[in-house]
């Protein structure tokens, strides 16, 4: 931190931060590539310009996703590890040697470093935090649970005031994929084929199906929640290889279905760490993490329960992860981090027809021959498509129920006004926004 | 900041940091608390214990639910802006004067400040944080936005290097309540009453109700989010007072449900920030918002979407919020924030019986008289009470599906090996925990 101790807490003036990558694959070259791309938002919010200018290779001839300038690249670690300029490392090689062995080395001299890789973290981090704290340096790694869900931060920096004693989490995407998948009829062996197919699961799942992986992160989380050591063998593990269909037919009749949750437990100063299949109840908000996302709910006597969920893997969501970590250690070692008046700039008001949305339209009517097409027709001259109607018979007339298709947000509310003044129209009409992930075509009415 | 100045960023040595509180009700309480019971935390974590030196009230007399020492309590505001001593302030008096007027001339000396005040932060910020630059001096304000979920630091420093354009919300619990108790049967009236009553809505409750609380809470989201002032004015509101039953019955016939949907957008360089009621697909994230919790999704290019939920409201909670950000700024000031080892202390493992949850087991037995009779008794011996069986006969024999109490996790892995070990027994059992904020005797079996 040569360059943090150099400044100290002068004035702050645009400053290069010479950054180390070690590993640069998919995680690596999208760190590049958003430091590269919101260079300019960091330099605002911290006065420093982060700039990579070595990266750990195996293969110097290899393709990369974000080319680095040349001369960048290095297979050889001594240089990076012997280069006084570098002021913040990233490690992203995965595995615990030769990674902890470097990662130690620069801790020792005063570099700071941000991982992504959870073993590391999980099983060594009592020697990782004794060299940061030597050699005055920070280890920070958001990266190593969830990728880009800022749980660490959150637990480590939001939650300072209060006590958490339970974390609950769905910390692994391919096990969750896979137990969607059953849920929606698939066997264990298909539902796994299919999370390999789409790139979910590895060629050997074991570190996932088997617990190992969710194990390590609960392990971190219940550490940094507690403030205690926890170690992934502390965690006690069942994995996701013994649950059969019946299992999850079971769990539809008793309104519940199968994920596999972490459960970290503080209770009377112990700790109870434990991962493996469970019945989440379809009103728990756990039960609504589908697919391969991730949750973490975090419970303590403050704040009741805070509930964090995203995508828990991918390149540039660990990326962005490890970015906020390098910018965080930047803005903590001088003046005024991120703390500026947020808007910088100026944006118009964007016009109604710019944004769109499907719309829930309800117009009661006389029920008169024509008039459904009127109603459509007011629809369709502002170009706004029906993707379902239903009408029902009522006392007074008709109820119509319109789900429109994704239409300008002006366009409708120009229909429904024309609609409104229709002489048929008995009532002034809704019209409410639909939020949903599905294509509303896929609706039902029931 | 004198103190902050004085030390530089010289070695960490603990020292008294002098704290004002500017109203000290329910929220100036719990905050005052919650720097006494966790001054031990925050000093390991940033070298300096917080202390609340003076509050400004309006009754010297009144009763508090957290005594402040004798001296703290003041009616004149002039004693506390004209203290050199005060290093930071939290203003938790709401309204914008003479909130603002006392906010703006901390800032301007150079005391930072936290703030829970969103109606001043809405309107005011340009000015507020044109003080805080000149001044030298941090504005900080999670309070502002759902109390204890921490969308303003996840936002500013966790999503640093992710473009936000896109803010899903449900910011106000009140409107959620009613809204929630309307999809039970109730009417809009009986919902509100019954709201007032829970004290999830004021006597008055049209700040609610109409959206500007909620429009306030979007204006200052998108404000961060995109990096502009979003000022209320620029908000498109509509409340919850129009919708009826017959919305909330057409929601279900669609699969979704109706919540009021704080969403700002922006697309093509300008912003769309609007309030509403609006239909949610029962299987968004949104749609899992119960009661008066609050949840804000974020969607941005590196994260995919993030969302954080809990409850939006409560004095607690907010105080935890005011208490982190008062950390925050004193971490932000000085090296080290928050980064040294979270592992500071040494936990046991718990006993598995010291370890409570309800658990579902599954039960394959050949049908003979009195076996499921000595199923029970094998739980019965742990202790283990029975919520819910199903007993399904198939051709080997029969399935006992179980669903039990909460018991000590030791004592079911107990019963299960002895029921695996009954001669009955067709197959190993299954165990799984059951995860539900129900209790197991409200769950069906259809």
């Amino acid at each position: 931190m040569q360059f943090l101790r150099r400044l100290g807490c002068g004035p702050v003036t645009p400053v290069d931060v010479p950054i180390a990558l070690l590993g640069y694959g998919t995680v690596g070259a999208a760190v590049h590539r958003l430091l590269v791309e919101t260079g300019d938002d960091i330099e605002r919010l911290t006065g420093r310009r982060l700039r990579v200018t070595r990266a750990l290779v195996r293969d110097l001839a290899k393709e990369r996703g974000f080319a680095p300038e040349d001369g960048v690249l290095t297979t050889d670690a001594e240089e990076i590890l012997g280069d006084g300029e570098i002021a913040l490392a990233a490690e992203l090689m995965g595995g615990l040697e030769p990674a902890g062995s470097y990662v130690l080395s620069l801790l020792e001299r005063g570099v700071s470093v941000v991982t992504a890789n959870k073993q590391l973290v999980a099983h060594r981090s009592p020697e990782l935090f004794a060299a940061a704290a030597r050699g005055g340096a920070q280890l920070r790694f958001e990266a190593c649970v969830c990728a880009a869900i800022p749980v660490i931060k959150v637990l480590r920096e939001a939650l300072v005031a209060t006590h958490v004693h339970r974390v609950l989490g769905i910390v692994n995407g391919t096990t969750n994929f896979v137990l969607g998948e059953m849920e929606a009829g698939r066997t264990y062996e298909e539902a796994l084929a299919e999370a390999q197919r789409l790139g979910y699961a590895e060629a050997d799942p074991v570190d996932d199906v088997s617990g190992a992986d969710a194990a390590a992160k609960m392990a971190i989380l219940a550490s940094v929640a507690f403030g205690a050591r926890v170690a992934p063998e502390d965690v006690e593990v069942e994995g996701i290889e013994a649950v059969r269909p019946e299992h999850v037919a079971a769990a539809r009749a008793l309104e519940m279905t199968v994920k596999l949750v972490g459960q970290a437990t503080l209770a009377n100063g112990a700790a109870d760490v434990r991962v493996g299949p469970a019945l989440v109840d379809r009103h728990h908000p756990l039960a609504a993490v589908e697919g391969a996302f991730n949750a973490v709910m975090l419970q303590g006597d403050a704040i009741r329960e805070i509930t964090l969920s995203g995508p828990g893997a991918g390149g540039i969501e660990t990326a962005s992860a490890v970015v906020a970590d390098l910018v965080s250690i930047v803005g903590t070692s001088g003046p005024g981090f991120l703390q500026d008046d947020p808007a910088r700039r100026s944006l118009a008001r964007a016009d109604a027809d710019a944004i769109r949305s499907p719309f829930y339209v309800r117009v009661d009517v006389d029920d008169r021959p024509g008039v459904l097409a009127r109603v459509a027709g007011q629809l369709a001259v502002e170009g706004v498509s029906v993707a379902r109607l239903v009408q029902n018979q009522t006392d007074a007339g008709a109820t119509l129920h319109i789900v429109t298709h994704e239409a300008p947000v002006g366009s409708v509310a120009r229909s429904v006004r024309a609609i409104a003044a229709m002489p048929e129209t008995l009532e002034p009409p809704t019209a409410l926004r639909v939020v949903s992930d599905r294509g509303v075509e896929e609706l039902g009415w029931t």
